[in-house]
């Protein structure tokens, strides 16, 4: 079970036997995690607001019978559970976990093979895996710091850090309490020396993965009006401008031929990886032909020159989410609309400005507006891309946990998604996020049949315990926030 | 009443006690039309069968108390209505009156100032108007010939030519039946040496005018699939194609700077007007301003260096009439669409080919998809443009006709729109059309609110009186369908 040595010390004697306890008591384990995905805990969806409530209630009740001292944060839409336990030691490190309760809703339901939360034991190809909405997303990844703590307290009565949970129920509907949350509670929070954050992916079944970093995101919607009212084709065609044309002309041009985009100053403050980042990004030996053939491609497509991760990592995107106008139904009508609309979101990278990428859209889109037409935008507002140091003593403890359970080093890896929360971190607490999580590429979180692999349930409960014992070597006196 | 001379003699003495005739029993004409406008006789809507087949019958009455021997006759969706009336005349010509007695549907409704099917007489700047729906298109229009041609018989007891007419309620749903019923009545209608069609509008309230040139349609519904399924932007962004992205792109590069159609080929067959018609359609004096300002653009719009009627009229285009892919809900989804649709129309000017342009746009779509997209191109069909000719025995009757009544030239104009009927009559009876007609720009048809002015409708049945007046001077014998 434990790998070999990883060049910074063994794994500490007291881990051990909670790892034979864990995996002794996988069994019940198990049905913890069940009843937890039997909570529909559906954020974004009003009908759901008790059950979000009751799976609260839920990790209050559980964190209570640890001995941790539980808040239930009443918010302006659903709770945030913050739970303290106090090591008992003199110059431990404080140690912060963040995980959401909050799922995805379900639709298309018919869809799923099994009813969403009725979770069902599946037989797969690396053994059995659960599938139901939150599966993985994040009540399982939840699960599996939840189970380690849990381990651990009955194996030795105490943790060997202080320990803060601070787990939301708003990640699936845009984290609106989170921030204010932050501000009023960041001196209490500020006391922890690093963030835990576990809703990202493992290399593979077999191959951990630590992720550094994340893209940001800035979305618009964008409307051109044209003619005061729909116009008859054949009577305004060819004296009329229409809306829909000059829309598709305007964000036909948003990326030349090489896949850049052409927005003016779109690339000016993005960060180049460093050499030694591009090195381990091209040691992963990425599998594009999987990546592409898992989602029906066979063709690669992006910016020429950049590999498949540095296209999903590295680099920022612009891309047209949903587009409408005009007449949409069976048939044909020979109609100009007077209007047209599109959403469209940049995924960006670390040093780009959400607000400098969205003065420079905006600018974009009205100088290429027709003369007679009016261009509006809407900013949903968003968030900057985020790189964690991949150096420092947590770090280094981190992936040797890993390491102890499975063997191998972990993969350092980018994600293209955003994570706010570790954003967030950073800008209200001044806490690094370390990102470890279980998930695989192929567990459909946010569609139908959602699945966590047990295999992937038990090596997160063994890592987080390894990663806890590991971080229980550090001394706070070390300056470890630095 | 009576223009001043025209050049090829005088109003025959017969028409005056017509026109008499008609100015005397206007109330009686306008109680007739109210009555037509009372069938809601919609075509599209299955819902509306019953009322379609109703206006059909209140024609076959009307008809058949003039003496004429009709027949209507059943097809696979609404009726055609055919009558005869013979003159008892050698060599008179036999005229064939064409027009629509089904109507738009009336969406939206609450738009609609008084009930679209309860005809309301309201003053205007031209005096007292008919709000309804069909009150111009094509009722109004159907009554201007229909009240001619019973004032003729009422005051003569017979016709001065031969008389035919065909009135399909099919025109606003696609006018199906027509051609296989013009295939298999082509024997019977080929008796007739010309159509008057009776759709289009006057120049302005002051000034008939006779269309003469047409464009014809080729539609088409288009979709780009990508993915197998939708992709969350953040995880796929960068390096998964994008259908909507390419959409735009593709639909985007249609025209050049200077408004051409970017299409290979697509102006090749293009018949560029003669120089005497680019002058007379330079003399019309066309108004912009007035034409931009009442669908509130500033902005003149379209292929450079040519005019606002050349480009509504002889010049071919390619507008987008609907486009839709991804997330078009309130708010923000972080979704690459797994494919995106457009529908797209080109209107086509004399001597294109709707089959050739349909073949050119597919390529240019398949040439321009990105790698790994499919594209689909679903053909709706289409008709030619039609230009038909402004000289001959019957247009010079028809505007002496014309400006009999209205104290001036007719103008000779081209429409942007439509009107198949004139290509199948062409086509499948080997006839040309005379195009005339009494709406106006301002008459909102197939909107809510349809009106058409009473001066409009007196003047529409005094030229049509005028005009087979005119038409009862010519002689079969001087071969007449040259």
């Amino acid at each position: 079970m434990t790998g070999e040595s990883n060049g910074i010390g063994d794994l500490p004697e007291s881990v051990h036997p909670v790892l034979t306890h864990i995996e002794r008591n996988f069994g019940a384990s198990l049905q913890r995690y069940l009843d937890f995905l039997r909570i529909p805990s559906i954020s974004t969806d009003l009908a759901f607001e008790n059950e979000v409530e009751r799976a609260a209630i839920w990790l209050r009740d559980y964190l209570d019978a640890l001995g941790f001292s539980v808040t239930v944060h009443e918010t302006p839409r659903h709770p945030i559970v913050v739970a303290h336990h106090a090591s008992g030691l003199t110059d431990s490190p404080h140690l912060l976990y963040y995980g959401h309760y909050d799922v995805q809703p379900v639709d298309p339901l018919e869809q799923w093979t099994s009813p969403p939360f009725e979770p069902a034991l599946v037989e797969g190809p690396h053994g059995p895996r659960v599938v139901a909405r939150g599966a993985v997303d994040d009540k399982g990844q939840v699960m599996t710091f939840l189970e380690a703590l849990k381990a651990w307290k009955e194996v030795h009565g105490q943790f060997p850090a202080e320990i803060t949970l601070l787990l939301e129920g708003e990640e699936e509907c845009g984290s609106h309490s989170l921030p204010g949350f932050l501000d009023r509670h960041a001196g209490e929070l500020r006391k922890a020396d690093i963030v835990l954050v576990t809703d990202t992916n493992a290399w593979d079944i077999d191959t951990a993965a630590i992720t550094y970093r994340l893209r940001g995101l800035a979305y618009f919607e964008i409307t051109i009006q044209g003619p005061s009212h729909d116009l008859h084709s054949g009577l305004y065609g060819g004296a009329a401008v229409n809306p829909i044309n000059a829309l598709t002309e305007i964000l036909g041009g948003l990326h030349n031929g090489g896949g850049r985009v052409q927005i003016p100053g779109f690339y000016d403050d993005v960060l180049e990886p460093s050499a030694n980042e591009k090195a381990a990004l091209d040691a992963l030996a990425f599998d594009d032909k999987a990546f592409l053939s898992e989602i029906g491609l066979q063709g690669t497509f992006g910016e020429t020159g950049r590999t498949v991760p540095e296209r999903l990592w590295t680099r920022p995107t612009c891309d047209i989410n949903g587009i409408w106008g005009g007449y949409t139904g069976p048939g044909a009508k020979t109609v100009i609309a007077s209007r047209a609309s599109a959403k469209l979101s940049c995924r960006l990278v670390p040093n780009q400005d959400p607000a400098k990428i969205a003065a420079s859209l905006e600018a974009y889109l009205r100088a290429r507006a027709p003369s007679g037409c009016r261009v509006s935008v809407e900013n949903f507002g968003g968030s900057p891309g985020v790189i964690v140091p991949i150096e420092g003593p947590f770090m280094q403890a981190a992936r040797a946990g890993l390491a102890d359970i499975f063997g191998r080093p972990a993969a350092l890896v980018g994600s293209g998604g955003s994570i706010p929360v570790v954003g967030l971190m950073k800008e209200k607490i001044g806490r690094e996020s370390i990102l470890v999580g279980f998930g695989l590429a192929d567990d459909r979180i946010h569609s139908p049949n959602e699945k966590f692999e047990l295999k992937c349930l038990k090596n997160g409960i063994l890592s987080h315990a390894a990663i806890l014992g590991r971080f229980g070597q550090l001394r706070k006196s070390e300056n470890l926030t630095g």
